[in-house]
C-alpha cells in the first residue's frame, strides 16, 4: 500500500493519562513513519479529558483538550476512537456511540472488555463491520491478542497461562529473592509507584481476573465475564510458603489460566501456582508479563515483554490504530468470529497438584491423624515435611494430582482437628508432569 | 465474517515432508475449524512431490499426489499455493508462476526468501497485490513475522536478537549441562535427528543468517541478503569456553542479530554470544527457538517457542493460510511496506565486549606482553583470570567495549608473540551493560 500525505485519518483520544500522554508524543514524533505503514496521515482531533486546566505532559497540546468526550466522539470529522479513560461507565457509552457511527474503535480498557458490557459491545462491532481492538488491554505491549486471534486462529488451543499482572510479579519476585514478607514487599511497591494506594484490583487477582476473561474469548472463542472466573490473590501468601516453594524447586507466580477441561467446558481461573523453575513462566521477574500457550500443533509457545507503562501500552495501541486505519481503507475488519457462551468447569471438578502447610501441636498420632484426612478424602500424598518449632510443628504437603472439591473437605476436616492450630498456605502446582 | 459452506478456496501444496504430511493432517482434522476461521472450505487440490511412488505418511491422500509441480501451479482450479519444498531452484520458478497469476503464496522456505531471488519475488508480489506469507520461514510455531508486520509496525525497532536454529541451541544447551565437547554432543544430536548427516547449515551459520536477513527486512524495512550476513558458527566453541562462560554468570548461545547502529546503518550478524544468565534468551534450552526485540516504546518483548518440527511448522503455515484466505476474499493483502537498500555496518566497526583465552608458555613477562598487546590495539582489559596448567598457562581476557577491527588486530598480534601457543576461544557478549 502506498503512503498518501493527502490521507487523513482524524484520532479521537479519550483519557489523557499515563498512555493518553504517550500516545500523543508518539503520533507526533513517529508522524512519518506511521504515515507510511497504515497509509494515511494519523491526526489527533481532540483529546478528551476530566479536567482541562490540569497540568499536562508538555507533549499534550492544550488546545486539543476538551472535557466533552461525547460531543467529540460524534463529532462528524472524527474517523477512529482511541478509548483509554478505564472503567465500565461512561466508557462504554462512548465506545457504543463510535461503534453505532460506524467508527473503528481501539481500547485498553480490560474492565470494560470484560463486563457484560463489554461482550455487548464486540457483539454490536461484529453486527456493525467495524473495528473493535484492544491489543493493549491484556499485557501491555506483548503482541498477544494478535497472535491468539490471527497467527493461531487455526490451531487448537488446550491451555493459556498468563502472568498478567505486573505489580503481584513484582511482590512475588521480591517475596522470593529477599525473603521478605508479603506487607513489607506491598509498601516498597506502592513507594515505587507499582502498586496503587488501594492495591485491592492487583493483589486481589481482579485485574488478572479480567484478562483471564478476555483471554477465554479471544484464544477459545467463549464470551466469558471477569465476574464469572474462579478467583484467588496473593495477600494470603506468606514467605514460608514462598521459600518452602523455592526448596522443592518451584516459583511462586499469580496465573491467569485459562484450559479446555473435555470436549466442552472450560477452566477460568486466577491464582498463585507453584511453578517449576525449569518452566519458562518460572524465570518471568519482577514486573514483566508473559503468557505460555499450549496449542495441539504449535506446541509451547511464550511471548514475554512489559505489562504496563505508559509507553509500552501506547505502543500496542499505536499498533492497534494502525490495523484499524488499513482495515477501514480496505474496506475491512479485523477477524472476529462468533462467540460461544462458555461451559465453565465447577471449582470443585478442577483437578490439580496441591501443596498445604498445616501447622499442628507436637505430640504423637498427629500426623497419623492428619494424613488419615488426606485419605479419607481421596487426596493421595506424593511427600510431607515436617518442620518442628517450640513444641509446634508445621506440615508441608504436596499430593498427587487431585479434585479440588476434595481437597476443600480435606482442609475444612482437617481445621476440624484438636491438633490443628492452624491451615497455613495452600497453593495448586502447576506444570509438572500433569 | 460468516462462514459459508459453499465457499471452497483450493490450495496446491508442494512438497511433502513432514511440514506438508502435517499440513494436510491438520487441514483434514480441522476442517469445520478453518472454515470458520477463513471463511471457505480449504481443499487440497494436488500435492506435488519428487518421487509419487515412494511411501507416505498414513495422512496424506495417495490420488492427490502428482510429479508435475509447475503444472499444479497452473491449474487454473487452484487458489493459494503453498511452498515446502525449500532450496533457491526450483522452488523460485513455482513461487514466481504462482504470483504472476494471482494466486499468494504461503512458503516456509528460508532459504529461497533470503537469496537474491527471493527478494524480486517479495517486490513482484508487491507490484501484483497479491500475499506472499512467511511466518513458517524464521522461528517455527512463534508468531514473529506477524508481530514484527503487523503488531510492531508502529515501533522504532533498536535490535532483534534471536536463538534461531534449535540444533546449534540443543548443542549449546548439552555442552553446558553435561560439560560435553562439541563433537560429541553433535554426535549425539545427530543420532537424535537433531541434526542432519551433513550439518554445516546449521553449524556454520548459514540457516540462522537466512532468518537474520529475513529478519532485517520485517523488522527493519531493509532488504538484506543471506550472503551479506557477518556469520560464525559453532563449531570453533569449546568446552572450555562455555565453562568459563557459565563461571562467569553466561550462558554461551547462537545468536542472529539485527541492530540499528546510528541513523542509517544495520548490523545483521550470526555468531555465538556469552549472554548473562538473567538475560530472558539466557534461558531458552535445548531445541526451543526465541527471539528478543528492543523497541524504543514496546520496551523488551520476547517471543518463544518450537522453532522446527512438522506439526509446529505446519502451525505457522496454517496461520498464514487463513490470512491469504480471508485476505483473497477481502480483496486485501498483508501490509507490504517498501524495502530500502541497507546500509550494512562495516565488521570492523562492530563495537562489543569481548572474551578471549590464550594458552601461553608459562613463564615471566608473558602477561605483560600479552596486555600490552591488547592496550596498544585501543582494547581495554576488563577481568583477567590465569589458569595453570603443566608449565603452559591459559589467560582468559574480558574486554570492554572495543570495535572488532581492534580486536581483530589485538588476535593478529598475540598470535605473533613467541610466548602465545594458540588464540582459543573468541567470543563476543551480549546484553550486558551496553
Amino acid at each position: 500500500m502506498a503512503p498518501s500525505s493527502e490521507r487523513v485519518v482524524r484520532i479521537a483520544v479519550l483519557g489523557c493519562g499515563n498512555v493518553g500522554a504517550a500516545l500523543v508524543a508518539i503520533l507526533a514524533e513517529r508522524a512519518e513513519a506511521l504515515a507510511v505503514q497504515s497509509g494515511a496521515r494519523l491526526e489527533v482531533a481532540g483529546i478528551a479529558v476530566h479536567d482541562v486546566t490540569r497540568a499536562r505532559d508538555p507533549h499534550v497540546p492544550v488546545e486539543l483538550l476538551t472535557d466533552d468526550a461525547a460531543a467529540l466522539v460524534a463529532d462528524p470529522s472524527v474517523d477512529v476512537v482511541v478509548e483509554l479513560v478505564g472503567g465500565v461507565t461512561p466508557a462504554d457509552q462512548w465506545v457504543r456511540a463510535a461503534l453505532e457511527a460506524g467508527k473503528p474503535v481501539v481500547t485498553a480498557n480490560k474492565a470494560l472488555l470484560a463486563s457484560p458490557e463489554g461482550v455487548a459491545l464486540r457483539s454490536l462491532a461484529h453486527r456493525q463491520g467495524v473495528d473493535l481492538l484492544y491489543e493493549a488491554a491484556v499485557a501491555g505491549a506483548i503482541p498477544l491478542i494478535r497472535a491468539l486471534r490471527e497467527s493461531l486462529t487455526g490451531e487448537r488451543i488446550h491451555r493459556v497461562m498468563g502472568i498478567v499482572n505486573g505489580t503481584t510479579n513484582f511482590i512475588l519476585t521480591k517475596m522470593s529473592e529477599q525473603g521478605a514478607d508479603y506487607a513489607d514487599v506491598l509498601a516498597e511497591a506502592q513507594s515505587l509507584g507499582l502498586a496503587e494506594k488501594d492495591p485491592t484490583a492487583d493483589v486481589e487477582g481482579y485485574d488478572a481476573a479480567a484478562k483471564a476473561a478476555i483471554l477465554a474469548g479471544v484464544a477459545f472463542g467463549y464470551d466469558v465475564a471477569g465476574s464469572e472466573v474462579m478467583r484467588e490473590g496473593i495477600t494470603a501468601v506468606r514467605a514460608v510458603d514462598v521459600e518452602f516453594a523455592e526448596r522443592l524447586g518451584y516459583a511462586v507466580k499469580l496465573l491467569a489460566i485459562v484450559e479446555r477441561i473435555g470436549d466442552d467446558a472450560l477452566s477460568v481461573r486466577v491464582h498463585p501456582a507453584m511453578v517449576p523453575r525449569s518452566h519458562p513462566l518460572a524465570g518471568v521477574r519482577d514486573a514483566f508479563n508473559a503468557v505460555f500457550i499450549e496449542g495441539e500443533a504449535a506446541g509451547e509457545l511464550m511471548l514475554y515483554g512489559q505489562g504496563a507503562g505508559g509507553l509500552p501500552t501506547a505502543s500496542a495501541v499505536v499498533g492497534d490504530l494502525i490495523d484499524a486505519v488499513r482495515n477501514r481503507q480496505a474496506g475491512t475488519t479485523a477477524p472476529t468470529p462468533e462467540r460461544m457462551p462458555a461451559r465453565l468447569l465447577p471449582e470443585d471438578d478442577l483437578c490439580a497438584q496441591y501443596y498445604v502447610s498445616v501447622d499442628v501441636v507436637d505430640r504423637s498420632g498427629v500426623l497419623a491423624a492428619v494424613t488419615k484426612v488426606f485419605g479419607d478424602h481421596d487426596v493421595s500424598i506424593r511427600s510431607m515435611e515436617q518442620e518442628g518449632h517450640a513444641g509446634d510443628a508445621r506440615l508441608l504437603f504436596v499430593t498427587h494430582v487431585a479434585r479440588e472439591g476434595d481437597v476443600r473437605a480435606t482442609l475444612a476436616a482437617l481445621a476440624d482437628l484438636d491438633a490443628v492450630e492452624e491451615i497455613g498456605g495452600v497453593m495448586r502446582i502447576i506444570g509438572d508432569g500433569e
